[in-house]
């Protein structure tokens, strides 16, 4: 079964298991390089970076492996925010920044739409100049214009899909191969063109549904850690994985020491679906965080403002090493995580198959 | 990987594939002796039925095969409920009766604990008398007496968990098999343990974490329709599989016409999770009833008070033909549903199976 398939001579990696590229430090040079060099896909979480941060880790990832690693971009949308809606929920963070120590904020440079689009534009500028084979996207698809570009030059485009329909959009954009994100994964939602709880589909209907519908191949993503959770997906008609929570504990990863103990105490029921951190939903393990805010998520500001505003709560409670107002992202799989290097979860993986 | 496993000696059964106990009308007892004739195992949905009619049907099954079948039955639950509750309930319904052409309804006969739990009691020795093999439950386990009794008469005891936790219940209170209800499962919710958010766990993530946890036989619940699924589930360490949506859409079962082509019709994201229709968490397609009291779900009286309430409405709508009143369940994955015998669909999933 572990046999070359169209997934893998299409990426020219040995496995068919991608890292899920995970935004906020955790895709450090040293993992994305381990994983690609133990024969899967290394990917760099650049969602949040400048475009000079991810020249600089692309060229720190090719110092580490000649083997192909990709990177990931968040696809940007059309936001609207009101003042009221920032001094509202500005008053109930600063409650929590009190938690901290913190000072209380009123005003912050907030981004505009301008802003996120350029950034956009710039991010993928580095993608082609540093020749990176494969890039994928979360939160929509890029415009006709950006795809034909990157076509141009032979990248290989991976698009995101939380229903079937938003896997036709992506093979209808001419995206070479879709990840298929279920409900049970951690992190942001993929979704953009289906509602909330519509596009929260587990795994067993969302891989088969959409293999039956598109032609390109499909990629699961979703509570998969182990080589049942490969062999699962690959009976359901996906091609590979994507699994991001197993990464995320593994000793090369950069997240913080206590969100690694985090996910490794956790059960399967102690993920849930917040908008709190980030103003778009994600999963992650509940925490003081989450409590506190749950009554005013209905009224936060979209993406990317909350994420802005929630910024120095989260570094701050990092730095305190207390995990209490950190975004602690987790799939539904917790109870199987393991802190291991890199190499031996995918070896692990493999030997699993049968 | 079809030959004899454990799930499969232990039930006498053929091919490890239950069929799920609907209640509701949909498990005539052609589709339970078609299932158990072509080599799964019917079970009778008696959640809602009197012993009388648990009696009668048992009887009828009988006549027409003589392979085991099994029944499912409802562990009561105490509830609690307010003349405020009720009364502002039934101002909301009285709106939807008008859509329906029926009388507006102040006072209704509505069950004691009392009353539920006698039934329930009356249920269990209808069960024994009529030397059912196999006995399923949902929404709790039943006490340590009657687990006992049922024992003593060599019945087989299958649990419903949507959690490691009640699985580890299951196991602990001396049951025999657990079906693992996966987040994407239509009807009811099982939980009964875990909160409402907490317990909608999706298969990929649910059966490996139970599989490791307990040492019962697991049986995967959930979006499965075909043979990859049931060879996914496998993969994942089940032991067989429970098929709902499957079954309802096949000619023996006696879900209404208008129901079957909802399904039919339906795709990956048109179902959402409700209380509307009987106060518990269920998953059904959506329509003009779940939208109509959407904004009413927190303050809805409680299961089965709901479900009384809500009783004129579904079945007026039925049988105008009309599923816009109607209970809808279903499965995340409709779009593999269809229109054939039992016979087809298990030949069909069985071929499948590489």
């Amino acid at each position: 079964m572990m046999a070359e398939n169209v997934l893998t001579k299409l990426l020219k990696i040995e496995y068919p298991i991608i890292q899920a590229p995970m935004a906020g430090g955790i895709t450090t040079s040293k993992l994305v390089a381990a994983v690609s060099n133990s024969g899967g896909l290394g990917m760099i979480g650049a969602g949040y970076m400048t475009p000079m941060q991810i020249r600089e880790q692309i060229r720190e990832v090719k110092q580490l492996t000649s083997n192909p690693f990709g990177i990931n971009l968040f696809v940007p949308n059309e936001f609207h925010v009101t003042e009221n809606e920032i001094t509202s929920a500005q008053k109930k963070l600063n409650q929590i920044r009190k938690h901290l120590n913190l000072e209380p904020k009123e005003n912050m440079d907030i981004p505009t739409v301008t802003d996120v689009f350029n950034n956009f534009t710039e991010q993928i500028q580095v993608v082609i100049e540093e020749k990176i084979p494969i890039c994928s996207f979360t939160f929509g698809i890029p415009s006709k214009q950006v795809i034909a570009e990157l076509k141009q030059y032979n990248i290989i485009l991976m698009g995101t899909a939380t229903t079937v329909r938003e896997a036709v959009e992506n093979e209808k954009a001419g995206i070479d191969l879709v990840i298929a994100q279920g409900s049970e994964a951690g992190g942001h939602r993929g979704s953009f063109s289906n509602g909330d709880q519509e596009s929260l589909i587990g795994l067993m209907s969302l891989i088969p549904q959409i293999v039956d519908t598109v032609s390109i191949p499909v990629i699961a993503a979703g509570g998969i850690m182990d080589g049942r959770g490969l062999q699962a997906s690959i009976c359901l008609g996906a091609k590979g994985v994507q699994m991001g929570t197993a990464f995320l504990t593994c000793v090369e990863s950069g997240a913080h020491p206590v969100y690694k103990e985090s996910i490794l105490n956790a059960n399967e029921s102690d993920t849930v679906l917040t908008r709190s951190f980030s103003g778009k939903w994600a999963r992650g393990i509940k925490n003081e965080f989450i409590s506190e805010m749950n009554d005013f998520e209905p009224s936060l500001p979209e993406y990317p403002i909350q994420n802005t505003l929630t910024q120095d709560i989260r570094k701050t409670s990092s730095s305190q090493n207390n995990p209490a107002f950190m975004s602690l992202w987790s799939g539904q799989s917790p109870r199987l995580a393991k802190y291991q290097t890199v190499e031996s979860l995918i070896k692990a993986v493999i030997s699993e198959v049968k």
